[in-house]
């Protein structure tokens, strides 16, 4: 299945970054008329990148042709400096492309409050562009890496109409993976042809849907950021409250949540996935409480880690979550489908072999039922192991 | 120095709750007369005991006589024959003691979730009583501890109108550290007469300023309970208002403090002790929410635990720590004196080298300015290791 999108080529280069001869630097170059839609992190301190491409987005007359993407370098706490790097190298490629500045959307990963050196980019920015094909996703998903250990790209065909449309998306993210309306890095593109509100509307409930719902460590990035481009170049027209739209924001969702699990399942250190259903909240703040309390647990983290069944950590995790009036008795606890804990007290039913059993998997579902509404969510985790800790200890040394 | 207190008596055995030939019961008598305060935890999953030790409490006509303590079993999550096997265990110590069992306050500490076995706490209660005596402190101290490496027992004079009276308590909890109104297990005792509603306040406001300011995974406990019984026999009275109780409040707080640290230096798989100092805040409560975002963010806690300086992480816990319109420039992070940042990026005169040196200690003072009001907090916690994921991944197995 070709991955491409009609309107979109990528390109990358070795601009020494992150190491000698490693692919960092990626152009994603988008044809006259694409309309491109973002979400940034809500985290206090945002990157100049992140502050920069919010920016160039604001100033509607140009819309972006060409995202810039640098790993290696986060260019995040650099004050000032941070800023000139980054309209550098907005410059620098505006000028080889014969377009504006705020036509070009800067994004940053890797390491944060270094100098980011905007020559290194620029030097690398020819070959980059030499490089723009149709083709690039693959290479480019894999050039956008920190600690991840797999490229993530994931690509979906849309009927729309009885014609064909393609979404694809590329992401990044191992660590300081909490995101807040959007995800460490993800690029999206189609070749439909959306207007800029709805395209937004669209992006906003799919990263609610997906990004939003993953945590590694409950650490907000710095720099945060996912972008929906569509080309047009399909042919085909979603116009908002149609069918097709409705049809489209699915396929979307689908697609961004394929991501966003690729992007728990490289989790640093992970060894498990882990998704947590919480059901039978007043509200869905209610259940998300619940299901961010557990999943930021480090000792249920630990426990996963080990395959124990240690549901007292859960039932614990969920004591301190915040609810009010929470009646302990009524909540009850399913670790793959084997029920293991209720009326406050491991189930009559439970056997330790049992619940052994169910952690050995490396695929975990944890539901947990309050009994207190009709309000229910799901996030998907990790464990916490040795490997978390070994990288990031060891991340700058 | 002796830390006997007048009035109370201490007695250990081996019950076999948490292996063979290992201390895990504890009673501490109290002679007539002597009042009791105590908190516990706010988590909505509340242990057997605490609920009992509560209820107990409550019946305000009989002031406690005895606290019995057991380790290697938490009685939490253990539905109603977690209520009668505490209940059994109030009464049998009733029975030998002849007294009321509404006179037995019990706590308990270990493993979530397994029946507490009341016969063997049964069995082991009349070697506990025949061992009682002044000089106890410090076995019961060793007998309470869970994964604790070493026993927190702290014993403070205090001189009021000439006169000299004593406070001691011993303490334990090493994981599922995030106090909330109390820690996991603590007794203090002082030999001074001290009415009712006082002593419940001075317990509270040292609790406020110790226990509940440390925080070593953010896991708040089902069975947390902190106990301050004044016995009265050195003679002395302290009175609600007077000086006395002001001079007496400011000892009980610093032993306090010294158990609570006590704790944090032993935290599971510690090797850093790292105390949190928020200023410029709007209030204590948003400083207290940077402290604990911080104190809590498994980057922060690991880049910790590898001496590295990686202010970044800092700087990215405070930005997602949920305050409005946080001013990302104003923000200066101190690290053992040493400005590491400011006008959000790296402070010019920092060096790495300054930064390595700052972090090697064993000790970490991290300083953080918001510069945005007048209010301040402090909070300790530790580094995240490879022991604590060790520990805790090896706990049940």
């Amino acid at each position: 299945m070709s991955t491409a999108v009609a309107g979109v080529q990528l390109g990358v280069a070795q601009a020494g970054i992150k190491k000698a001869n490693h692919d960092d630097l990626v152009v994603i170059a988008l044809a006259p008329g694409t309309r491109t839609s973002a979400l940034f992190t809500q985290n206090a301190f945002r990157a100049a990148p992140v502050q920069l491409a919010e920016a160039h987005l604001a100033a509607a007359e140009v819309q972006p042709r060409y995202l810039l993407i640098n790993t290696g370098n986060a260019n995040a706490g650099t004050g000032d400096a941070g800023f000139q790097s980054a309209n550098a190298c907005c410059d620098a490629l505006a000028r080889l492309t014969e377009t504006d500045a705020s036509a070009v959307l800067p994004f940053s990963t890797g390491v944060i409050g270094e100098p980011l050196s905007a020559e290194q980019i620029t030097t690398g920015l020819p070959a980059a562009l030499d490089d723009l094909c149709d083709a690039g996703w693959e290479r480019a998903a894999g050039a956008i890496l920190t600690t991840d250990t797999r490229a993530k790209l994931r690509s979906i065909q849309v009927e729309l109409d009885g014609q064909q449309c393609t979404i694809t998306g590329i992401a990044k993210g191992a660590g300081m993976i909490c995101p807040n309306m959007a995800t460490m890095l993800a690029f999206v593109a189609t070749d439909a042809a959306i207007e800029i509100p709805l395209l937004g509307e669209l992006l906003s409930a799919a990263a609610q849907a997906s990004f939003n719902r993953i945590t590694v460590d409950g650490d907000t990035s710095t720099n945060d950021a996912v972008t929906l481009s569509a080309t047009g170049q399909s042919g085909i027209e979603v116009t908002a409250g149609s069918e097709q739209a409705e049809h489209f924001a699915q396929s979307l969702t689908t697609l961004m949540i394929e991501l966003a699990q690729d992007i728990v399942r490289d989790g640093e250190g992970a060894s498990k996935f882990v998704e947590i259903r919480v059901t039978g909240g007043e509200s869905e703040a209610a259940c998300d409480q619940v299901a961010r309390t557990v999943a930021h647990s480090p000792l249920v983290k630990t426990a996963l880690f080990a395959s124990d069944p240690n549901w007292g950590r859960i039932l614990a995790a969920i004591g301190r979550a915040g609810l009010e009036d929470l009646d302990a008795d009524a909540v009850s606890i399913h670790l793959n489908g084997v029920l293991i804990a209720e009326h406050g007290a491991r189930a009559a039913s439970y056997t330790e072999e049992k619940g052994q059993e169910a952690t050995a998997a490396g695929d975990l579902l944890i539901e947990i039922a309050l009994h207190r509404g009709d309000a229910a969510t799901v996030i998907w985790t990790t464990d916490l192991s040795y490997d978390y800790v070994r990288i990031n200890a060891e991340y700058r040394t």
